[in-house]
């Protein structure tokens, strides 16, 4: 995936609905980094009217996915998020918020991410969560491990 | 909160705007243990038409704040979700699924919730993710604290 | 690795020379579950006197590893942790502890397991603290993946 | 902890009897940030050899919990991890080992730590594992808290 790294992760982002359900978009993708940008919305929030974790966690892993796949083999089919932990270290307040993940170790299977996430107020960014991801990368003949793990970005 | 502890989960959870933007409701809520029910709908998938997993990770999270907000002490003013993990088993393949959470360990300050997600179709259950979550719990003289953590289900 | 499941364990756990220097013990064996026990000593504290966490986190991920290795397929020839997460409970402050594994879901794959470690005090166990791991399995045709991930109960 | 922070880090690091036990030793502290080494020995490995990830995992638990300390108010009277995940990326073979934590996060009650885990053979650095940590810093004012949470580097 040497080129054209961007519009091949924009082309598979373009199908993840619930991107779309949330609002966000894909705003950068290199070689093993990837930023997703969301707004703030009301329909989006807790019971504080901060932006709900789950949006946030939403957005980190669709990033981490991303990364992973970004520097995924010429033969890999897929990428499916294995886990991911969440520290949340701010409250989600802010007018829109940016999600930066990057690879932290690249394997032929077992790809390992880390992606922080900042809310953003005008020109001013402050860091709110910070994710830790495995990500497995598919390829035909590991197809079957499909039933064993989990869908990328799912 | 030993009396009514659905009303008073229900009440917090009718104002989580994102988890009516996820079509999900409120299905239990006794000490110790909520759960949380979310619909498939295609503006929640990711690239493969499967839920993403984002919005399993969002029930999850809520379930669990609920679980700890369901013992705290009678002076806790809200609960704050310090960090969680999440494991993807399966690919969330189904017509509706069940966040159900339990309190592992409950603190006067720091709650542990361990929480599953299930695929339903028809009577059929299926294990899909895992969680393990820290939930803090805020006080009126721990208020200040608010502004190093993170808000509850957020 | 359907008969003599204990005896499988036990040649392998024999070799992990760190099990010896901590003093632990593999307690019981069967398909899916696992103990190991550690006595309390001196020379595994941390500065309150109390186990290290370490300690703790190193007989439960030992349990996680062959708690999966115990469900491997008949051509498994190793099983490495991919990664996991714990939370400390309560003090470790025992007489001796005990680190209790389950299969949670188990893949052709990737395998995922829980644990609770547990201080005992005469006749009394309390939960101190809990693991959710990620394990690999490998098998001959996988062995260069092994570059990629690390070694079990590694 | 502003002045002396080495010596502050040192004299508690000198208690944890468990790093004596793996030869392990305070390498560098300053604010914010903590190195920990630890040598290879046989009596540390697991079936392969390697170094058990229970080592590594200690080592980069403390180095956390000391970074954590290391930043912690004048009226703090210590740290406890409340939880810590770790990604096992490599093999972990080495002549020596050495864990370096930075705080990510630092706030008055809680604190979120990084560290990465390096294996050193002559001049090579190969990062091996890396965690992502939650301390809780305690006070007088706090100190019931204790029973809900666990001991620093714990």
């Amino acid at each position: 995936m040497s080129a054209n790294v961007f519009e091949r992760v924009q082309a598979s982002f373009a199908q993840q609905q619930f991107m779309s359900t949330l609002g966000a978009s894909l705003a950068a993708a290199r070689p093993g980094a990837v930023e997703i940008t969301v707004p703030f919305r009301a329909n989006l929030t807790q019971q504080n009217g901060f932006l709900h974790a789950g949006v946030i966690t939403s957005v980190l892993d669709s990033a981490c996915g991303y990364a992973a796949w970004s520097v995924a083999p010429e033969d890999a089919t897929d990428v499916l998020s294995v886990e991911f932990k969440v520290n949340l270290l701010s409250p989600a307040v802010g007018e829109r918020f940016v999600a930066r993940a990057q690879v932290k170790r690249a394997g032929r299977r077992i790809t390992v991410c880390t992606a922080d996430a900042f809310a953003m107020n005008g020109a001013d960014e402050k860091l709110v969560a910070t994710m830790l991801a495995t990500i497995i990368t598919m390829n035909s003949t590991s197809s079957k491990v499909r039933k064993i793990a989990t869908v990328p970005g799912s």
